[in-house]
């Protein structure tokens, strides 16, 4: 039951989000500070989500596993910088059983330490490579300020994590899993996204480099919906991951991790919701259609019904959900399943059925530009176009919207300007300080140097000095 | 790579079985204490059962969420027999971000209590009801002695909750899952079950009653395989979880839950497996054939790797591995994935290609029993046939032994002597003390009152009062 208007996006777009969430029954905050529940529409959008990039890991040659949730300590302090940056974070148990551990036990923030000392007793020869295991589960980080989604102290993902005998493989294989990250994004999320390589100081802590995809959220801000670390031999010497060559010489094995998280959720609702709420991609909608049947009394219900029925076995290839409830009106189920997001409306009353005819109500369309009639005869094929259709013109929708708030400013001024209304695309030298200067004076971080580039010589646009690439500058969740 | 033999499961059935698991590479130890690691092929295997049972939960209405893995400590204190059962063997986080937490997080050994935090919020009205949730995911308890898959600190499982309007609609839902958990123990394990109730002294904490499936392994031992609980209105009332019902009267929801874990890995392995190692139903296995190519050099190479090419794909339907390794024999590729327990190996040589035929060996049959030769033009339907018999004959073959091993005592002293070498079905008058004492003298325990049983007037076994319905005695794990 849904009676609340929700804020509109242009007056609180934090807001409108939070609500949303809550009110589309995706999420709740759990009695755990910065702990989410996710309630069964957000989990079957997550599960939609999950089998998508699960087929894409296989077909590239992924198998799943399992590690362990709770991980030693003194297991983190063996590579240094990912103690550095996970340490602050962590979830502590020090008791179990009824006693004091003699050594606490870390909740998984990520498992790279635990993998690492697995994979040091697998890996034996270059026979045994490359091994490339992912892991669906949940990690924990105690982080301070929390979002639904976006960030809470426990958060669903994947985590996949590669061994490679060169560091040409190893390489390879962080660019495929970010090639897949854009793949998922673009075909099944609709959303367009920039590959591009993270700054140092934006990098995961203990790679060498890392890679994600940005997308650009309603608001202009950006989110980084993936990331593909290429951690080089850090892991392999922390854990003494070894093999025997070809020649029978022990070497170091080459690692990447990857890993895509529930604030893709976000991301789907943030790119594409409106102020009526959810617009759901058909790929990924838990329900692709909703059919609702329309009648004011027993004579109209008993026409009506057998062809809700009939419409129902003529599309067992897709998900559709039928709002049979009597003690609200069509009208409420409108509005409700609007705001859930429903891809394709399919309204059925006692003139369709007479016509032999099926009304047909778009949710990324509203008004009369996305509703039409339908000969029942064609029915399958007309779905199937629409959701079809729905999901490319979402895809389009988004992208001009990208477009239209990404900027090329000529200098530091117009970077800073353009900052409060979207993305700055600009040349930078690469430096930290020229970096953490933009970060400071204008909230903007670098989100990443787009792979995809005009590459040459610039000049820094905060220093002036050299620069060969160009990089993203934005605000960002 | 496996050469050491497996020990035989009569002189040493433990060690068969941990040698095994660690030879086939289903899990490893983690370097926590009683905690594992699921490599892929175990995970496989899990994922099969997962999916099996997913689909079954969705048929029968269920939907799944997530609800967070760290649980506040009072919480558990709401219902009294709850937290008696479960605070011996609690994992506790008391250190979040650095600081030492006001309130210890409890690492879920089992999810009632958060589930009925938030269904108090949820349920208002009889038209929330009932609520079906299942969730994914896994659990920690403190156990002090460990097995793989049997029993782990952290173990991976699904534990529905729901919550009704009515005490009978509760009892039908609790019974209602207790046959899908048959259905898939039978169906897709080839694993005969017993369903039945439990004592009260081995019902869950904090339940009215408990209900399970028993499954005898290949020593006779009994495993508990899936648990169903009706928890009456215990939680209702610890969490006040009410709705108004059609009268506007406040009441109390009716809950159940009900759970299966990867210990059901573990009934797989000791029902069917044999000295070779595992044999694994087609219906879960994964990988339901194996293909292994048969030359001898060059040309004969030529001859048959295009026609493996050509079976692989004819058998797109099934879970197929072809196993090409050319640094070992195609014997030890037999023996490999004979201990790996795939439950067909299709064998391709020069003359086979020559004679249009491929060599069978089931793995349920050793020897020239299983052996024959198919036409190429039939293989599909052969396989099939194959696959289907297989799945049938380890089912025949578990009720056989079950049967054989299932006894029925005519007094005391014989039912000390028959738990020596399987179950005994004997009545019982349902006193604790009785139950007690054949656990002290015997190590065997109450497994379950089947649900299934002729009922009337007899005598206990133990004390000789009347009684009115058997039990299963057994040695458990």
């Amino acid at each position: 039951m849904t009676e609340d208007k929700l804020p509109s996006r242009t007056d609180n777009f934090a807001d409108w989000y939070n609500q949303l969430v809550l009110k589309a029954e995706l999420a709740d905050y759990a009695p755990v500070r910065g702990c989410m529940v996710v309630r069964p529409y957000g989990w079957a959008l997550w599960e939609n989500m999950t089998a998508a990039l699960d087929r894409r890991f296989k077909a590239t040659g992924h198998v799943n596993a399992a590690f362990p949730l709770l991980i030693p300590m003194s297991f983190f302090e063996k590579e240094k910088a990912h103690v550095e940056g996970f340490s602050p974070e962590l979830a502590v148990v020090t008791i179990g059983g009824g006693e004091k551990l003699e050594e606490p036990l870390v909740v998984r923030p990520t498992s790279e330490t635990i993998v690492g000392t697995m994979y040091s007793k697998w890996i034996k020869s270059y026979r045994d490579l490359p091994v490339l295991i992912n892991q669906w589960g949940s990690v924990v980080r105690w982080e301070m300020r929390t979002k639904l989604f976006l960030r809470t102290l426990e958060f669903y993902w994947q985590e996949g994590h590669t061994a490679h005998a060169t560091p040409e493989e190893c390489q390879e294989e962080t660019l495929r899993m970010l090639d897949v990250y854009a793949d998922f994004a673009v075909e099944d999320g609709a959303i367009p996204v920039v590959k591009g390589r993270k700054s140092q100081s934006e990098k995961f802590a203990g790679a060498d480099n890392s890679y994600s995809i940005e997308a650009m959220m309603g608001d202009t801000k950006a989110l980084q919906a993936g990331t593909s670390h290429n951690l080089g031999q850090n892991f392999a010497k922390a854990f003494e991951i070894q093999y025997l060559d070809r020649n029978n010489l022990l070497q170091y094995v080459w690692t990447t991790s990857w890993g895509l998280s529930t604030r893709f959720v976000g991301a789907v609702i943030m790119t594409h919701g409106d102020d009526q709420g959810l617009v759901l991609p058909p790929k990924l909608a838990p329900h692709q259609i909703v059919l609702i049947p329309i009648y004011k009394n027993d004579e109209e219900k008993a026409k009506v019904m057998p062809v809700v029925a009939q419409v129902e076995r003529e599309l067992k290839g897709f998900r559709l959900k039928t709002d049979a409830r009597e003690e609200v009106t069509p009208g409420f189920k409108f509005n409700d399943w609007e705001m859930r997001g429903v891809p394709l409306r399919i309204e059925i009353g006692p003139k369709d059925v007479q016509k032999g005819t099926l009304a047909f109500a778009r949710r990324d369309m509203p008004g009369k530009a996305g509703k039409s009639f339908v000969e029942h005869s064609q029915l399958e094929a007309q779905v199937a176009e629409s959701l079809q259709s729905i999901q490319a013109s979402m895809f389009e929708k988004a992208l001009a919207f990208r477009k239209a708030h990404t900027f090329e400013p000529k200098d530091y001024e117009e970077l800073k300007s353009v900052v409060d209304k979207g993305w700055a695309f600009a040349w930078w030298c690469g430096d930290d300080d020229c970096e953490a200067k933009v970060k400071d004076e204008t909230k903007a971080t670098t989100r990443c140097i787009p792979l995809e580039q005009e590459r040459g010589k610039g000049t820094c646009i905060v220093c002036g000095k050299p620069a060969t690439e160009k990089v993203i500058f934005g605000r960002a969740y």
